[in-house]
């Protein structure tokens, strides 16, 4: 690979002396002003550093001049804000976790796919609970997600700041997560598909969120997929003929916050392991791009004779992107082609291919990462089992297409293009090129999961305008097994540079041990100069982050409070909430017998703070918490009945369960709130019946 | 309270030009030396920092001196150990974090009463089902808690490292966790309770784990209380009549990992709601103390005309710290004066007064946290709703004792003791003292919830031996809502002082907005020196930590790996792995058809890879992760049937569930192992019966 190391490429003005170098930090000092704000600005220690201190925390901590950057360079001060805001996913844990830049602390957790009882998700609240069970399969009450790829709401490609969408790779699901309250507000299970990468991409203007399937679902033939009915024998053949994967076009409606299947269509692709997707914007705008691999068709069986699934199904040096001309699948679908099946419009693979809406063109072996830089012109795709990133130019791919130029077809019948008509470049990186992005000025960097490092290239114009095209310009070793990597607003009309996070998989020797189950964990990197230089390591002992979504911070612009009465779910105001209404009902509703309870919480009361009702009734709270502070959230839990719900202020929530066991129990505000909040309290009561 | 504030005491020697800061730099980075071992090495930038680069940094970031100095006191470089490992509770999310001081970096999440598939706890892996079923209450499956206080297990007082302690508030339950592999090992009801304070407190040298209840339950009469079964109509009368509280003290068998409820013994008290216990060591060896709230026995009842819980909660200036002779305790039940209930032996109040067990000292008004120095001699205790700490001294409790000195007796019949007998000193402190914790010099410190600040304190001998014992010598302000501090290893005979940790409430203006539910904070304040110097700012979003205990980080000695084949519930071979074996047998067992399958994962292959079996089929799978290197965990997840495992290296782990519904289903392994990860899946094919 002919690689420089780093070491010997040092530029000369770093070599510098100490005294030089504490020159500077005097004159740096003498500028840096009164920080924070508000509140904060009294909390901020006035007493500036004794001459020993200094030292002395330099020489017992053993610091090397690089971290005494790195440390300045990250630290943010209470009161200040981060630069951006990273989404990342949270594995298979189910989250989607959020992190300040460059501090690189986590400000929130939140709650996807699994439930969780701080947020009060999944364990009562009628709101999160009918979530849940939509977003399920249909055959059992989902409790697990794995999720993987973040995707921002965009507004002309730009990404907008407003919504948070993500995909569960295990069930083939989606949410959808307003960043005006980081809550969920809608999942919705892909039908037609039982796995996908647990990615999702925006059109240009959100219209759709896209992603493909993963493993490939049985089908009956015309009939589509469905979770706990639709059986195939598993053989080779059979797995040719009927299992399917998918592309599925979700629409969004931004207003309702939910996700409108009758609106959606889906695309039928053949059984390869369909991967990332992206959709395009400026030159590629109409267009999708979605990676494969097992365009093999392996199915594992090494106890029946055939070869194992990662052997059978790496034989192929080229696997196939797939082009989606998904404007032109709109107007098919609008045109009445698409089938129902299963709640969704269903463009089948031969109209697909007959009305020139999916072409394949090759990929080198087992690809990974789908991305496009700023220009929208290049499509970039990570070899992973070669040594290469291989752009695709839009231009290329469009003309040959209009000139019907292919080098044949796929099993399937799906045109494929020639590999030359379309390549703008291959660039020669280092082993397993897995994910690449992109910094405002023109380059592209990409993490090599087995060379561990991030290899810094230059793209092409328009995005690079230099005379250097498409060539390594620097590499920074890589902690440990680097998977995805983010740079902040990467993969739209304007990336912002600055930071590159790299997701490292394994903890190795640079984090402290903690148990056989290692925190996987970031390394924020400084690419603001002509060398990348890595500030911070992070632990991430929560889940396993696959990847994140950086954005500015300032774009994102939560409400700190809702008004009094609201039901998140909608933003609107609670269908049961009544202004200074406590106070409990009993009566029988359809033969059962119902105790409604309209409630407040407030500092440091719950009224009623006795409910009485009779075993078997179903109980039915309305809980508002009635303050207008931010930050004064209420909570509720009820003892033996698992029952847990967090109330934001302002919020109202009905929390609904059956009293089915007779006793007296404790119900208590179970957040920290006010010096009487152990008294935050009240009984209830169930009589036997 | 005539306190100073804090800007007019600054000492002189802080007055220093930026100039000699700067030299002081210079000196401290000639002597920094490399940082880091091992591989990390390599990955520390080598580059000195250029002149300019410092004095940009400084000046485009706006930092004050005083930030320059946090940075550096906390930035930890990849590969180099935190100093502590701080172990705090997760609040109501039901979890404990690891958390690293002085970076503040979260190594972990412990999965305790909240099912987290990451971790594979409570998703289908049989070791964590039956550990929280036998945790739940009998009448349901709990899936949430409400964690508060840690703590760590003890060798003459010492903290081991070996066990953490972790009690649930919302159900009364108490937890085990092994930190030889940070997994949870126990789960135990407490019986007769219904809920504690999410306390926990070894006795030194971990023959008990101890609590109080909170809320006191419904008794009946010499029977105790049962979840669902015990009913008691809620009156005022009742309350004090047939609701009780205890303390328990759970044997624990460090070599099993598991609470032993036949060697253990519960103490039934008053329905006060109990709060905070601790057990004593050198002069305090063999009691324990546990303060109280409510002495006035209210229930609340707004709307039935009575006054709020916490306004009729408050009235009493004084409650009573629960004074309780536990070494005697055990005497009594050895002598079989416990009368057992609901499988525990429960020594009655009548007993425990009559046998010298229980004293009673008033404490000053809804007094909150209950702390022993350094020395075992004195106990101390937040005032909350009295700007004082309270200060009481072993020696002055055992001769009232002793001498039988009491003013009278509580309701129930306890002797309780003259406050001017036992008290050795109140100190005012600030509003809303709750919480107070000790350093290596003979100072406490405490939390003001309401003035927002720490204050510190001098004790008296043995541990303070200055000449002004029991005075305030430093305040700082706090952000906003402190609630509980934590110091190293306070709390024992060998506090290690260094930092303090204050767990704040709220977020205000502190940190970034991420919507209505704000996160909780810490913040990492220096007290090696005799002023605290506030260092860092954490939010935390993952729940609401209420309490930590923090060790120094090298007693903690976790494993990297399992033996082959261990199963982590009992660290030894798991009953089901034999050596090399994979496959899948089909029987019937008991009249129903079970298929057993024996699987390995190994980089990058699950075998088997096909798995056949017919619908209603109990599927029995022993999963053996054969890697025998640090950090290669795999995972295993079913698609659309809600299983989730995390299988460390070296672990065997049975997975069962039922095959309900037909259809094939992919599985795979869910944690990103090795650039064939993607590839590393199978297929679970259910016949339809």
């Amino acid at each position: 690979m002919g690689v420089e190391k780093k070491e010997k490429s040092q530029p000369k003005e770093n070599k510098v002396s100490r005294r030089g170098f504490i020159a500077a930090a005097v004159a740096g000092l003498a500028v840096g002003g009164a920080a924070g704000f508000g509140l904060s600005r009294l909390i901020t220690p006035a007493a500036p550093p004794t001459l020993r201190q200094v030292e002395d925390i330099i020489k017992q901590r053993n610091l090397q001049p690089a971290h005494v950057v790195s440390a300045l360079k990250t630290y943010v001060p209470g009161g200040m804000p981060d630069e951006f805001l990273m989404f990342s996913s949270g594995g298979h844990s189910g989250q989607v976790m959020v992190i300040g830049v460059p501090s690189m602390r986590i400000y929130r957790i939140i709650a996807v796919f699994t439930p969780e009882p701080w947020q009060g998700y999944g364990y009562g609240d009628v709101k999160t609970m009918k979530l849940l069970e939509k977003g399920s399969n249909g055959i059992r009450f989902l409790t697990c997600g794995d999720t993987h790829h973040p995707e921002i709401s965009r507004t002309n490609a730009e990404y907008d700041g407003e919504w948070l969408f993500i995909g569960d790779k295990l069930n083939a699901r989606k949410a959808a997560i307003s960043l005006k309250d980081f809550e969920t507000k809608d999942i919705v299970k892909l039908p037609n598909t039982q796995t996908q990468h647990g990615g999702a991409c925006a059109t240009p203007n959100t219209e759709y969120v896209a992603c493909g399937s993963q493993f490939a679902a049985p089908w009956e033939p015309g009939k589509g997929y469905k979770p706990g009915k639709t059986y195939v024998k598993l053989t080779e053949q059979n797995f040719k003929e009927y299992f399917r994967g998918t592309t599925t076009f979700l629409r969004f409606d931004r207003k309702r916050g939910k996700f409108d299947l009758a609106n959606s269509f889906q695309i039928e692709l053949p059984p390869y392991m369909q991967d990332l997707e992206i959709a395009g914007w400026g030159p590629s705008d109409g267009w999708a791009f979605l990676n494969s691999i097992n365009t093999e068709l392996a199915i594992g069986g090494v106890l029946e004779g055939r070869p194992p699934l990662e052997i059978a199904a790496s034989q192929n040096d080229f696997d196939y992107l797939h082009i989606i001309n998904w404007k032109k699948a709109e107007q098919v679908v609008r045109q009445g082609k698409a089938k129902e099946m299963n709640g969704i419009k269903v463009i089948t693979l031969e109209t697909a291919i007959k009305e020139g809406i999916l072409f394949f063109a090759p990929e080198p072996k087992s690809p990974h990462g789908c991305d496009i830089t700023a220009s929208g012109r290049y499509i970039v795709i990570g070899g992973k089992l070669e040594p290469l990133v291989t752009v695709y130019d839009i231009e290329k791919i469009k003309r040959a297409i209009a000139d019907q130029r292919f080098q044949g077809e796929d099993p399937y019948g799906v045109p494929v293009l020639r590999f030359e008509d379309v390549k703008a470049a291959q660039i020669e990186v280092g082993l397993g090129p897995l994910h690449d992005e992109f910094d405002d000025k023109g380059h592209g960097y990409v993490s090599c999961f087995i060379s561990n490092e991030v290899v810094k290239y230059t793209l092409g114009p328009p995005d690079y305008t230099g005379d250097k095209p498409f060539q390594v310009v620097d590499r920074i070793p890589i902690h440990y097994n680097i998977g995805h990597l983010a740079t902040p607003e990467s993969n739209s009309p304007t990336p912002k540079g600055k930071y590159l996070v790299a997701l490292n998989k394994w903890s190795v020797d640079r984090f402290m041990n903690v148990g056989p189950l290692l925190p996987q964990n970031f390394q924020l990197i400084d690419i603001s100069g002509e060398k990348m230089q890595l500030l911070y390591d992070m632990p991430i002992g929560i889940g396993e982050p696959h990847y994140a979504k950086m954005i500015s911070a300032d774009k994102v612009k939560p409400i700190s409070v809702y008004e009094l009465g609201t039901d998140p779910e909608t933003f609107q105001r609670h269908a049961k909430y009544v202004e200074g209404k406590v106070g409990v009902e009993r009566r029988q509703e359809d033969g059962r017998w119902v105790t409604e309870v309209w409630m407040t919480e407030v500092r440091s009361t719950i009224t009623p703070d006795i409910i009485r009702c009779k075993q078997g009734d179903l109980l039915r709270l309305h809980i508002t918490n009635i303050e207008t502070t931010k930050d004064a959230t209420h909570a509720f839990a009820v003892a033996e009945y698992n029952i847990m719900a967090s109330l934001e202020p302002g919020e109202t929530a009905t929390v609904e369960f059956v009293a089915d066991k007779p006793g007296v129990y404790a119900f208590y505000c179970v957040e920290f709130c006010s010096p009487l909040h152990l008294e935050m309290a009240g009984w209830l009561e169930v009589e036997p019946a």
